[in-house]
């Protein structure tokens, strides 16, 4: 089988071996937001032809390749779901020689019915449940995700629009005037204390400013404050209490996660960020 | 005496009587990021050059212009201040024919030592102050404020970035990518119900993409929910319960606030928004 994790920006496809192991991985910055229209499977040829020439028959693909952007959208699919009710609501893609199909975003409703929605996630999510990972998981990312995994399923999660609300600010607002580049884990670790006051995430992110006016914080500690401040508003709005966080993602993606979570003195279990190819692998045992 | 408040992208001049009347009024463009290094005096000669030839001696300036960017910066004086403190603390401009002064922007500490500033709306402040408002007011903007008056003085506030995150939003986020033009009063209460309910701001505004994704928001009310999610964050942030709340602004400005107070079942007091002028006599009156 062949499994394909083609993201907005980039696309990563492995040739998996019968017994789910790796046996070829490739790179490629066909993201689907560099594909023209129709040009799906002129790409798939591209990056895996000599695959499917060499008798690979079936290809899984996840991420937003499922979406309203990428070859055909892929319906969310309701939680509660794991890798069965996934393999059973695979969306067929049209194509010569071989059966390609897309793994279904999850869609979840939160006690007053307010949706919330994941599309490339849930592979990474049924990773981990292979991994016998139960619990509260946080994947961190441009929109977080704050997973329950009960019973091998995933039973619902909550978005949280940190990474992108922290770029935007310092980028188009009047918070990135008062910035220059640096790294301060003391500034973090000021910002992650300073969301547990009152206040309000709206009155704590003019005071980014107000300490820079003042001289308070430096013009290179300003952007670590204000991801101490973002990520600790996340954490403290999602985390459930009294139980560990499994949290997944590269390094770079963990480590203020891990440094704001260990503050707050939370219990983690920090998993391979790399999980997603086990989650094609398990879906595809369900498919076969 | 004239009072001009001198702000980023205008400017409005008042020739005052001595009871503090106004004999003329003039509006300019001339806001201080169109004034080129050195330019103030000729912009103040341009607006006012003809009253000052008439015999006026004072001229009283608040807003930006006192800022970093603008004539001459004018510290942050401290709360509690009133009208005698800020007359107290007026920074003279060098200028050739007329006492030019500005009025301090102010700075307050919450209980943990954080800092927060404002400048131009103190002078509003002491406007209401002279109408004999007390208790908790709010002045709605781009960077609204939340303000404490007692004993004819400003004691605190906190600022809440409300109207420039939604700007930033609209602009810059996926959230602006489902926007069509459009005013929804229902989505707007949805937004400001929403805001009560637990997640966060964080996956609250998540959530806007996630409705708009599903069909269950439609294009032209995206906008108005988001206005009322992050003003109902605001509001439920920044409320002193059980007393009324003073609202002074624009109608466009004042009329989302006092829908969400309402929708709260909080008390409003509303007041003429062009307060400002009144600030201005005030503390000319303590200068004189």
């Amino acid at each position: 089988m062949i499994g394909i994790d083609w993201g907005t920006s980039s696309l990563r496809a492995y040739r998996l071996g019968a017994a789910g192991a790796v046996r070829e991985k490739r790179d490629s910055a066909d993201g689907i937001l560099t594909v023209p229209p129709g040009g799906f499977p002129a790409v798939l040829r591209q990056v895996a032809g000599d695959w499917l020439a060499d008798g690979e028959q079936q290809v899984l693909l996840c991420g937003m390749v499922g979406s309203r952007q990428g070859w055909v959208e892929a319906p969310y699919l309701p939680c509660p779901a794991g890798p069965a009710e996934i393999a059973a609501q695979l969306t067929r893609v049209p194509f010569q020689g071989a059966d390609i199909r897309l793994v279904p975003g999850l869609v979840t409703r939160d006690a007053g019915g307010v949706p919330d929605v994941m599309r490339g996630e849930e592979t990474k999510l049924i990773g981990l449940l292979a991994q016998g990972v139960a619990g509260q998981v946080c994947l961190p990312g441009t929109h977080s995700k704050w997973v329950r995994l009960e019973g091998g399923r995933v039973v619902g999660f909550a978005t949280h629009m940190t990474g992108e609300l922290r770029a935007v600010l310092l980028a188009h607002s009047i918070l990135g005037r008062l910035v220059q580049p640096g790294e301060s884990a003391a500034a973090f670790a000021r910002g992650v204390a300073r969301s547990g006051e009152a206040g309000g995430l709206l009155h704590h992110a003019f005071g980014t400013r107000a300490l820079g006016l003042l001289g308070e914080l430096a013009e290179t500690e300003t952007a670590s404050y204000l991801s101490g401040l973002l990520i600790g508003h996340e954490i403290r709005a999602a985390l459930q209490p009294g139980e560990p966080v499994h949290l997944a993602a590269a390094e770079t993606l963990a480590a203020p996660y891990a440094a704001a979570l260990r503050q707050l003195g939370v219990t983690l279990r920090e998993h391979d960020p790399d999980i997603v190819v086990r989650g094609l692998v398990e879906i595809g045992r369900h498919w076969a």
